[in-house]
């Protein structure tokens, strides 16, 4: 593609990745990211590579994604509030001013830089609670999560641009996303059953009651899935799930935790209740037809992808950590 | 119920009727509106009614809002942008405003004051472009308006509170909604018609090809339907089409104009193009099972709610226009 690609959030764990990928394809990349959940460790190796570019700014501030779209010819925007627990006492206006505003102020930006190629990160998030299993792509969204429903937003704000403004898009709903690099604290399963163990190996306090069964991908999977999606589905507006089609229990994971860190007789504890926390939504699978009819099929079902990230977060914690 | 009953939006069309209508049945009714297209005509016979506020103010406003739900019980939110079309060269952040950032307001003041019982005016223009018709609730919505997108924003926001703490919503997906109250020029296809022809009598543009057809209700048996439901509906959240099965294509209804007007042989003249304007949906009908299984049932079809509107609009300009 002639034209540079901005990658919206290229310092997050997926961002970076994502980025990584498109210069090895040969793309010229800036990255946008205001290192508020991003970290600067994740595209430093990327700072000598040829068509690189990093810029430290905020969505909230349209003149950042003025300089960040110029010369671009299509935008990843995958920036957003990666806090999808709302605990009580959050501002409730995290989510809407983090995805809502900034998703907005990126396609107005678009519109006007008539840069109109555009893939976005959503989220499995805003089906909610579905009796029907798995989620299909066609599946009315109910979001319970201020997260999901602030993503179902920016996808609503997305169709209309597209519509309206003849633009390309790429809506790809994620499944719970894991990979090697660190998250902040509590953040993912994986990252909060490790650091609990680290601190008291006798016992975990697992969060609901651990019958939470959801869908995970690889980060690297989920990169090529959005690559895959963007390279063959054609003109207009598309809307895939990305993962595989089982589910994994929270329990489970536990257990994966504990024998990778060779651990045996670990107490459980549970918090209680359904759900992990205020908006989880505690059970899902991902209807993956449409990207596998496309032609992209993950290698990994949702236990390998958590076992390989299990692997992948000791092994760099092993050598990251201090 | 105890306590006050907020209209927003209480100065425009449809929320004029609905605070005569709660005051009807005995209920003390606070209305809050800017007035930018609600008009202080529609609520002047209100003010001497025992019960009712009227407070002039912005939803924007944080302050505005805190104020009206002093003593409050409920909410029926009925503010937004009321402009549909968008025309090219109009801010694209209109609807996020009116519609998306309102909404956050008045739900995050609601929790804050612990008002937690939520009417809301979405719209069918939600759905976008749907295969199946009619349309039900559970199809999942792909609107290509601002206006649809950012109603669908409202809808997510009232579910993720709804659930996150425990409010009680109903939210109203409007057909197309006509009443003999006057609304801005071009707004409603009544209207537009009856003002073109005022001026031409020999020749009327009509906006696209003239084939749109859509689902109309009258003012007041929309305000009758929510009214009903909210009264039979029981706690969580209830999403409801609220119209009758049927529509009426806008060829028709310049017949009718026509007609009502006592005019022949007017030269129709087209825009061209499927939709009237950027972001309109052609045709729809909507599935009303729903609100007809809960015990309600739109007295008039398509046809005739326009007709009653073209008669009231006549014999109300008759009266009121200079």
């Amino acid at each position: 593609m002639s034209g540079r690609i901005l990658v919206t959030g290229g310092a997050g764990c997926i961002g970076s990745d994502l980025a990584e990928a498109l210069l090895n394809r040969g793309e010229s990349v800036t990255v946008l990211d205001n290192l508020s959940s991003g970290k600067y460790e994740h595209i430093e190796p990327l700072l000598s590579r040829p068509g690189f570019r990093f810029l430290e700014g905020d969505l909230l501030d349209p003149a950042a994604i003025d300089t960040a779209l110029e010369d671009a010819a299509m935008v990843y925007h995958l920036a957003a509030n990666p806090d999808v627990k709302f605990v009580p006492g959050d501002p409730t206006d995290k989510d809407l001013q983090q995805n809502t505003l900034c998703t907005y102020n990126v396609l107005e930006a678009m519109r006007r830089h008539s840069v109109r190629r555009l893939a976005f990160s959503s989220t499995s998030a805003i089906y909610g609670i579905c009796e029907r299993q798995p989620i299909a792509e066609d599946q009315a969204p109910h979001p319970i999560s201020l997260y999901g429903a602030t993503k179902l937003s920016c996808e609503a704000m997305i169709g209309a641009f597209q519509h309206l403004f003849d633009f390309d898009c790429w809506i790809f709903r994620f499944a719970n996303v894991v990979g090697p690099k660190v998250r902040k604290r509590g953040r993912t399963v994986i990252g909060d059953f490790i650091d609990k163990l680290r601190r008291d190996p006798t016992r975990l306090q697992i969060l609901g009651n651990g019958r939470q069964a959801k869908s995970y991908l690889l980060s690297e999977e989920c990169v090529e899935a959005m690559l895959f999606a963007v390279a063959n589905a054609s003109r207009g507006i598309h809307t895939f799930n990305l993962g595989c089609d089982d589910s994994l229990s929270v329990e489970r994971i536990a257990q994966m935790v504990e024998s990778a860190l060779g651990l045996t007789r670990v107490a459980h504890e549970y918090t209680g209740g359904e759900g992990g926390w205020l908006g989880d939504v505690p059970r899902f699978r991902l209807d993956v037809t449409a990207i596998n009819q496309l032609g992209w099929h993950a290698r990994y079902n949702s236990e390998e992808a958590v076992a390989l990230a299990i692997e992948a977060s000791l092994s760099k914690e092993a050598v990251c950590r201090p």
